[in-house]
């Protein structure tokens, strides 16, 4: 059994050697194998997965490799398993922690900086120098290291926020994308309660950070996408307004709403490369553009209109500065009611349908959970 | 006699009722009037204007009409003087001015803000969102009012900096062009010392982020170019490295110089298209990358890097935040030295040849000024 | 009838010349008067004043004349109208104001800066360096210029808000104060979601910034005070803890709640000498200390912990940068209600015996307004 | 020899097991004594100490030990070596280091946060909520761990920054107090070039406050103080006007000096407790105020005009947001020469001497350096 030096575990929780994992072999191709359960480091832990979410990056990585994100290379046939979007229950404690106890429930940021660069040292370190580097600390759980589509993951005191007991499982594994909308809100974004937030793309993304914007005080809250369905969802998420692209004209509509100044912070959600002008279009003088999404390939972009008219565009990636802590604490409070947001239930067994329906957006499928345990195999309609 | 109701004046500053303007009639076309001196309200002062530069901009609104400055559009066949970058000696008093004093010597912004505007009320006055309307206060001389190629002009106590007595009139004007320059790198870039700061493109915008960038304590600076000569002078003010892009990949030899990682800060300044994928390309994870020139043309941009790593990119237009009295506080102090900028003097009557000794670059011009007394009519080589 | 050069009136609000005014003799003694109905300047309107709330910094105003408010001196027997947390409608236009149209509720903020020096240039207008110089456009209204416990009253187009038709005027003239509390806890203090806030003092300011402070995302939000009336009120506007400091020790109830580390952010609302230290105490390293109320005299500080413990202590003085606008979006947008705060309403001519039941908390008092129209004189208990 | 297992040496640098330290006994009382050479752990490298300042909180700690800094209680009696002001060579490489290579000349910084609480996660980690907890990777030498009074110390990587050669080793051990008043100056303090700057106080810190803040672009700097020599060197170092308060009012003195208005930024440096009140009142409405001193007890502050004025208090505890780094740059392109403030080297044996001169002033002395090589015993006058 698993018991390795310098590390805490407790009866009440007991550890196999070895789990079950899926690894990718080539584009599309997963395959289930066994791993040994990796060990926690000093300020490490233990995870058991309770349940994982599937992001659309997951797809992106699985399908077309891209971004990079194994050792700066494609991560295919490298024994690499994928999934960053989940939860679980501490079970082993690495050297020195006590930030954590065993049978925690935890959600998990997807980013631990090294630590050391002037990134990380100014609090960047979804930004960290050295990215992708596993000697100096770095770690990106499914991305470039080993992720969640398994039954244990090590995770960092960092990259961990307490779950309060009355967030399922299914709804915990959606705090990952919460911490983004979180992110690129506030510290990133700076929104101030009362400020005008345009959200382009209705993917789970921009429905979080639709939610998220009303949440924190964004008024109004305008939402622009192609799927009605989707769009209702966002809604009843705390939307004021929504924007059939297919039936409007986004800029003008949106600029009907928020008056002719323009959105204060508009946030690109859809990766469309029309949309990036779009959302510069829409931005006010002194208004803000971030991009939570972004096209393959180089896209003509309107600079003329960031230099005229102050406005600063920038990225996001992922969840930095804690913010998932803070996600953790509009969940808690009940702020923001996600789960319409999480439509199917699979069976780590059935991962591969499981993609297969979020990738295809099956059934209208939104947010598709993946669990290692209490899920027959075998298809399973959200609660 | 000049001696509007609430006015104050002196017999010390005998003002005329009229004076000489030129005005803007077809592309590339000045023509010499006569105009009324304007006369300050509330707030706001009566400049002589004692000297002038040639700004790039001046040469866009002159020839191209763009981008549009007046009324919302092209600004030809409007009676409209040009010319921003001037400094003059202020000569009566507004009601309720007491910030000067007749007989000031004073260098000048370009924007008056509204005032009552959100970006206004936020201290962001360049992104007014009365940019343009004379009715709610906003002025930008030189650019949606009357500027400065004439012999007087009002200016909003707002606008002002006062100018130490050993900084001649020629090198007062530069001071808009400085101010430009500590507003991209402090309030809006957040250049911190000890940072890494990379200009692309040798004009005078250029030569000023490099000599205000090394007086802030950026380390290193490095500027990129076309023009050897040019490339001098910048080291002369400050650049610790300069890299001539004919002969070397700007990209790589930057990261030779700051570092794998790539730079903290860099600040386009040629408006050619392929600069700002460099720009973004040499900023390091976390990078900022701001843009003080810009194409006519929407660009093609690696949208991907900025999400990726986290860079923001956003443009500057002039000299917020009062930029202009802190860049006189470094000439005062003499933080760094412009008079290699200053190449050329002209006479006000002279202004076309003026205009197209900027515009051509004859003679090894930088900065071309014009003085409306003291300088004979013909050509005037630089002190 | 009103109509003086340049503004714009109605039929459908007929202004009459002079109006009912109240003015502060000696401390503590106001007599009814008439005064002229003031004329809206150059970026002013005219409000027909419908409901004003008392704040205690009236009474200190009217009682102690304290902090010195008008001429920069005492302001007894100057014939000034005090009161400033008033609604009201807009009856008349100053020349070239279009932000606003006749008949407009609005809700008001009290500071327009002069926005011409420093400190309104970088958008901090409420520490304007032309406080209380009405010849540069500094007003204060209640404070430096004449209030609103009278009929009308002119106000800068900066400081007015639009009111959504669902808000009462009673509640509309609680804006004041839920902009004080927001500009505290947003831009000035920085609280992003999911940190915890401490809330010293259950007065109105206290239970504003508790309810705001919940609404944009503070968890936990703990208030401490006296009176077990007020902290069931504070729980009911969305405090998650509430501390009687006559039964446990503020500062060890405080890190029982939040944790050992103490408290992202502390807002200390009482004025009590003591809750200062208390404050600081409660702060964790690296934590921020607003002051919303202050004690008269010089109080003994702990500065070592502010230094060994990166503490920032600073205070705040009315509701900047536009905050009263945000504010007013926080209650369109129901993210919390102010009506258990406002307790009575009286008739503007029984102003004596408001002011008294606001002073001396008779009733339950917690905010006192007073209507000049539609309440019978003689007391009125709140709806 | 020196050989543990993980860790890089070379020949060129060979390293005893045992190495010569000072330790603190009673107040006032330090011991030679012999100790193991430390040994770096993952992300630390081995520093030889080249030479060693004393700053006057080093006589805080020997001689009364406070504030507490040991295992969070007074420092006597535990073998605890002081000592932190120090430069050296790279000796030796802990575990995956390779920001620095054995031979690199190293300046240092005294914290390494744990890199894991909210604060460091902010890039606060100079307010690490794991302060003094080795466990979690806390460091604070020769505060809560092992400093510099001996021959070998170990750094985290995070703590160092390169020294260019033309920098002296005794100047070299300047540089963390030149960080101090880098990191006071920009990230905490936020001075924008061309401010106005005041600086109470001319001891080493306040010094260094007033050479930075020029190379800076403060303007002016103004320094008050008692020693007609020391304010000499202060004008030495970039100051433009210094105050002998013991000839003027300090307070009156810096009004007339910068304006009515009052200083935008004011460091108090002195401990005194009555410079505080003067720092609140030397500054302008919505100035800043920073506390790099203070004094041991409790001290009377007004309050009032924190709040009614905007002024925001805080203090620096030492040097964060990898100041020293942005220090090192400024000393290697010669933005100021702190070298009028080095007046004495002394041998490592001499320590005692040495800290008595620098307690007692003895010589005019201002910055008193130890070296362990190249120092005969006996007094040694500055170069």
């Amino acid at each position: 059994m698993f018991s390795p030096d310098g590390v805490t575990t407790s009866v009440a929780f007991p550890i196999p050697d070895t789990m079950k994992a899926w690894v990718l072999d080539g584009p599309g191709e997963l395959r289930a194998t066994t791993k040994p359960v990796p060990v926690p480091q000093r300020a490490e832990v233990l995870l058991r997965i309770d349940a994982v979410a599937i992001c659309p990056s997951d797809i992106d990585n699985i399908w077309y490799g891209w971004p990079a994100v194994v050792d700066g290379g494609k991560p295919f046939n490298k024994n690499w398993t994928p999934g960053h979007e989940y939860m679980g229950t501490v079970v082993a404690l690495g050297p020195a922690v006590d930030e954590f106890a065993i049978g925690d429930r935890v959600a998990v940021e997807i980013h631990a900086g090294c630590g050391q660069c002037k990134r990380c040292r100014q609090g960047l370190y979804t930004a960290c120098l050295n990215y992708g580097n596993r000697a100096k600390g770095h770690r990106a759980n499914g991305f470039t290291t080993d992720g969640g589509f398994c039954e244990y993951q090590v995770n960092h005191v960092n990259t961990m926020a307490k779950l309060s007991d009355d967030i399922s499982d299914e709804l915990g594994t959606l705090v990952v994308t919460a911490g983004t909308a979180m992110y690129a809100l506030t510290e990133i974004g700076g929104l101030i309660a009362g400020e005008s937030l345009v959200v382009i793309g209705e993917g789970p993304i921009g429905l979080f950070v639709a939610a998220v914007g009303k949440a924190l005080g964004a008024s109004p809250v305008v939402v622009t996408g192609l799927s009605p369905q989707r769009l209702a969802i966002a809604k009843s998420l705390g939307a004021d307004h929504v924007i059939d692209v297919r039936e409007q004209d986004a800029v003008v509509a949106v600029r009907e709403i928020v008056g002719p100044a323009g959105a204060d912070y508009v946030v690109e959600c859809s990766g469309a490369p029309v949309a990036i002008n779009q959302a510069i279009a829409m931005a006010s003088r002194g208004g803000r553009v971030c991009l939570a999404a972004f096209p393959a390939e180089a896209t003509s972009i309107d600079v003329g209109r960031l230099v005229r008219d102050n406005i600063a565009l920038f990225g996001i990636r992922g969840e930095g500065k804690r913010a998932v802590h803070r996600a953790c604490a509009l969940l808690r409070d009940k702020k923001f009611d996600p789960s319409p947001l999480h439509t199917h239930t699979f069976a780590l067994d059935d991962l591969p349908t499981a993609l297969r329906t979020a990738k295809d957006k099956l059934d209208g499928a939104i947010k598709v959970v993946v669990k290692a345990r209490g899920v027959a195999a075998g298809r399973v309609a959200a609660e």
